[in-house]
């Protein structure tokens, strides 16, 4: 799939280790209305801070990314070295240098090898060609076993409009308002107001319902790059009918990228779906669900293949949302393992049991308060995420 | 060391394994003075809802604890087999019903075996004797590796009181107003006001800062008994010099036994305090240094022995607190490896990879921007941690 007006380049760099694709580019031939959310961290990397002053203006032309450093606490240093990146992409690209964004991933706390994106740049962006978006996903991996990368396409008036999206993340995963790395190009026809509204809500129901670790990133954030080539009727209404089709469409994608992130997720063995309904109030659903979602003791059962719901009550009690242990029922997929808060059957127990061993399992809990549902999306805690932690940087 | 008045007694009764220590007893001769904390999870067993009721009257004679099942997530049934082994214990101790307090670890969700208390009652009532205190320590065990027991002594008024105390946990650790099972013994003279007030405060300051894994326990409980035996003046006002005496002393001992639940955290190889000075307000200071205590990312890095403090300044900035990160200091034991926000020293660096090879390490946060310091106490997180928890029920 290619989406006319773009083009993706990604070549080995240096950054932090040799002959590994850690240097990415995605490039709009005019410049496209972009919006962007970013972490809530109280500890912000220096691209974000640069990216998020620029995108007041509404529109980008270029994503310039790099995997081996987060370029986070890094000080006035490290915004120097923000800026001169961007110098260096924004002439060679021929460009207005504010039309650059910047995103980073890797280790926090190391100053940015500018003279890597200095030898780099040339060979970059004489790369860039309609085919590279796969080379930039491969190019932000860090601990990801896979790369990331999905597309979609519909009908907005009569006229196709087409999505690539991009994400990265593995560890540090319990994104807020934002995820690791996540780019999204389209060639829709939208304003920015409404672009900025698609992407918030969407992300809202997807990055920010996964958790790998419960630790968010300094560095997260989504971008998405709209260029109107489609020439669809103009989308410039929250909430008419195509701006609907358009966010629904934005929502499935980073669902399905979302999705991809736990399920690479380091040292993960399966996806779990922990579903909280019956809640006073929606808000304490999705309290539970995460409470339960982020348990170390709830994850390394899953790991054990363990059926043991006792860990579940007892995060669920400790969320801080008020609720009658004694009304619970907890199901794993479709079996009932506790109704009222008590243990069903050993039956249930063993079929429980049988269900664990699955890739894919959905614990589902039952508060009977209220019509409060969420569903947040974690997984299993194993041998291999303390290794791989304990390993990282060496 | 004895206690006057107290006797214990512990036997291997068969609640859920074979030819182990899992039944334990605590009695006083008389009515003894008690106060308790008890977990703060919406999930609350059956022990502690009984045992809350009957603290009310501010006095109990016995503990009846037992490990192997939590009774928790029980129901009616539950319910009904706490009054039924506490019925046990009061006709054999021939006591009134209401002077027992009982307790319960181990897994939640199973029923309570009533015939093994009812069989192992005469031998663990006649055993009752002033020595056996260790043998109780020793029954309360789960995950633990060591039992855990202190004691202490001082002078109020002239007169000696003594104190003896034990507490086990190991996983399910981040109490919250009380922690897994601690029980302490004294013949001070003291009101139950200034007990209770006493035991809060000393909680509040020990069992309350610890973490081993996020994870607040549906069975946490604390329990004092004063038998008034050591004949000091009565202890009658809160903050009275006495009174200070007897908290500083009881906080001294269950801090020491906190640090003994921390280091013997589930596949722990390493204690670490986390200090955060220099908050804006002291609940801003714990916030935060319970967030990095509970950072998988964190605790697996000094796995590694990685001073990766970018995980750390990470932690910081998703606690909830605002907090500037560009003045932040960070230390490893009187290493400063963070100065206003970013790396000092490869030095200061490879001194801090030193630091990491010890058993026992600092990490101090300095904020700078007003008074607030606090303290928690965390683990590592291992390989150990997982291998037990994966296989905890099987």
């Amino acid at each position: 799939m290619r989406i006319e007006g773009f083009s993706s380049a990604a070549i080995a760099a240096g950054i932090k280790y040799k002959e590994r694709l850690d240097l990415g580019l995605i490039y709009s031939e005019e410049p496209a209305v972009t919006a962007g959310v970013f972490t809530t961290s109280q500890v912000v990397a220096a691209p974000l801070v640069v990216d998020m002053t620029r995108l007041k203006q509404g529109r980008a032309q270029a994503i310039l990314v790099n995997s081996g450093c987060a370029n986070a606490c890094t000080g006035a240093e490290g915004m120097k070295n923000c800026l001169a990146v961007s110098r260096l992409a924004a002439e060679r690209l021929q460009i207005d240098e504010g039309m650059v964004q910047l995103s980073s991933t890797g280790v926090i706390g190391e100053q940015l090898n500018v003279e890597a994106f200095e030898k780099g740049m040339p060979q970059l962006v004489d790369g860039l060609g309609p085919e590279n978006f796969e080379a930039v996903a491969e190019a932000i991996m860090t601990t990801d076993t896979c790369k990331k990368t999905v597309s979609r396409s519909l009908e907005i008036g009569g006229k196709t409009v087409s999505f690539m999206a991009m994400a990265k993340g593995s560890g540090m995963i319990m994104p807020n308002m934002a995820t690791m790395l996540a780019f999204v190009i389209t060639d829709a026809l939208i304003g920015f107001v409404e672009l900025n509204d698609a992407l918030k809500k969407a992300v809202d129901a997807t990055f920010n319902r996964i958790t790998v670790d419960g630790d968010t990133s300094t560095n997260d954030m989504v971008l998405i790059m709209a260029n109107g080539r489609a020439g669809n009727p103009w989308i410039e209404e929250i909430d008419s009918p195509d701006h609907a089709l358009f966010r629904s469409c934005l929502e499935d994608m980073l669902k399905e990228l979302a999705m991809m992130i736990v399920e690479d997720g380091e040292g993960a063995t399966k996806l779990i779906t922990v579903r909280v309904c019956g809640a006073r109030e929606q808000q304490e659903a999705l309290q539970i669900a995460r409470t339960v979602a982020n348990s170390s003791l709830v994850k390394t059962a899953f790991f054990g293949e363990d059926a043991n719901w006792g860990r579940i009550i007892a995060a669920m009690g400790r969320s801080g949302v008020k609720f009658n242990p004694d009304k619970v029922d907890i199901f794993f997929d479709e079996i009932r393992i506790v109704e009222n808060g008590v243990a069903t059957t050993t039956e249930a127990e063993a079929a429980a049991g049988e269900i664990l061993k699955n890739k894919k399992i959905l614990v589902a809990v039952d508060l009977k308060e209220g019509s409060g549902c969420e569903e947040v999306y974690t997984c299993d805690f194993s041998l291999d995420y303390v290794r791989i932690n304990a390993d990282y940087r060496s």
